[in-house]
């Protein structure tokens, strides 16, 4: 395998401000989407699957996961780029695999190539489902995605 | 160009029923996502960009643009298919373009291809602004996409 | 629908040393790759199917379709850059949409976006068949694209 | 981590077949690509950087990256499908992440979801560059991609 990437920054106190924390609105507040997990270059974040967000059919609108998708690859970025940069979703591609209807949804996010502009970030979903009786919580891929984040360097002053 | 593709299927009745509906719950509810157009493999949908879903840097969250693309790929396949299929989103592709802090944002997708398990299927989205004094509404595109739709027949009875 | 997009520059002569021209080397060279129509942001580029590009079930490879969006992608912006400028495709995403067994394979990549760095491409791939008697050659749509190329400005001397 | 996916089929004579051997024509045999290793659901294949496939700026034309994983995403189906199918590649997204100029391209493709009629892939693409002196050879990730192959199953009897 290729040797992982390094990074020159890490702002380790911009993740503790934002771990464990739901928006106050748009679309993660509505989706409560909470960030877990940080660490360079990697993400876990993820919402609980409400009544609310089920289609007629009774599953997950894939719309929720692509929001939660496009929402990771903008809040991976923040903790690696230079102070004052911002990041902004440029594209990505998901794959769809597998309905969801309860438990939570969990994206993890890795930055896989980062230049001083752009960012390709590698994302698995994850279905995670409470087990019943003596059975452990079952983990099960629902969708991945890859994107890019373009890096917005702060402007001089 | 290649011929424009023709379609077994056309339920209006259904059409009818769907324009200019907002959902009750979910996330094409809380986006506000209404169909307004809809002819044989074409649909026509947006919503209203209010301050709920603008981030604290004042645009629009692209999980909002990359959740109405998921949209509409399903929504587009009812009216084609045979009565009693449905149709789920199977992996979509969007590049997203310019940022939209108001006005309307609207997707026009487009199926370009269907066998009898999948449709390939193409989406502009763009910004609408209302014009100020003597000018017309602007319309810039902000985003465009491309995604399959796995089509599931009905059960045999 | 959105204002098309105007482009700064057009060098017509670079257009017209490439129009008709197959490369010496390379894998534009192997498939044979020739523009044939340039305007700004525009491009038409095709190659026909000879027998070394099927595979043994007779189809065309799609690598080699895949080749050839991957080739325009690049192509279509040398037209439009400012002089000295080069261009890298950065990402794309193709759909292939039907079997190719002879003919000629077309195509028509379209600039939709383009800021100082980067443009997004969408691309549409036809297979092209005489006709036999009295009917006229059947163009089919066998691929759709989708993609960004990077513009990378001439050092400053 | 969800759990790794099992196969129903692996068919290892096949494999022994294939392993090493380039093929007679075609775009795999004009790049040269031989896969070397085949397990369950993986598979590395890759080729040699010729100056034959470089363009005039000494660059591997990203369409030679693109037709290896177009093709990958076809191979590394067969071992895992049941006898007599056969499978394409549906659609596939790529980043190119950085220019190559020599040493080997190797893919390696994972299965990560598997239906009876779709399989979805994801490839990391690696570029091998020998090490000069005392230094081991370099492994550089130079494109991620992302894709969907169709299975078609053998017609009955």
């Amino acid at each position: 395998m290729a040797d992982p990437l390094s990074f020159e920054h890490f702002d380790q106190a911009w993740t503790e401000k934002v771990l464990g924390k739901r928006g106050r609105k748009g679309i993660d507040a509505y989706l409560g989407i909470v960030a877990t997990e940080f660490s360079a270059g990697r993400l876990v974040a993820g919402f609980e699957v409400t009544d609310e967000v089920l289609t007629m059919i009774g599953n997950l609108h894939g719309g929720c996961i692509s929001a939660l998708v496009d929402h990771v690859l903008g809040v991976v970025m923040y903790p690696v780029m230079a102070p004052g940069s911002w990041a902004a979703t440029t594209e990505f591609k998901i794959n769809l695999l597998a309905p969801v209807t309860s438990g939570r949804v969990e994206a993890t996010a890795q930055i896989v190539s980062m230049s001083k502009r752009l960012a390709v970030i590698r994302i698995e979903v994850e279905n995670i489902v409470a087990g019943q009786g003596d059975s452990g919580a079952r983990r099960r891929l629902v969708a991945v995605a890859q994107g890019t984040s373009t890096i917005v360097a702060p402007r001089e002053a």
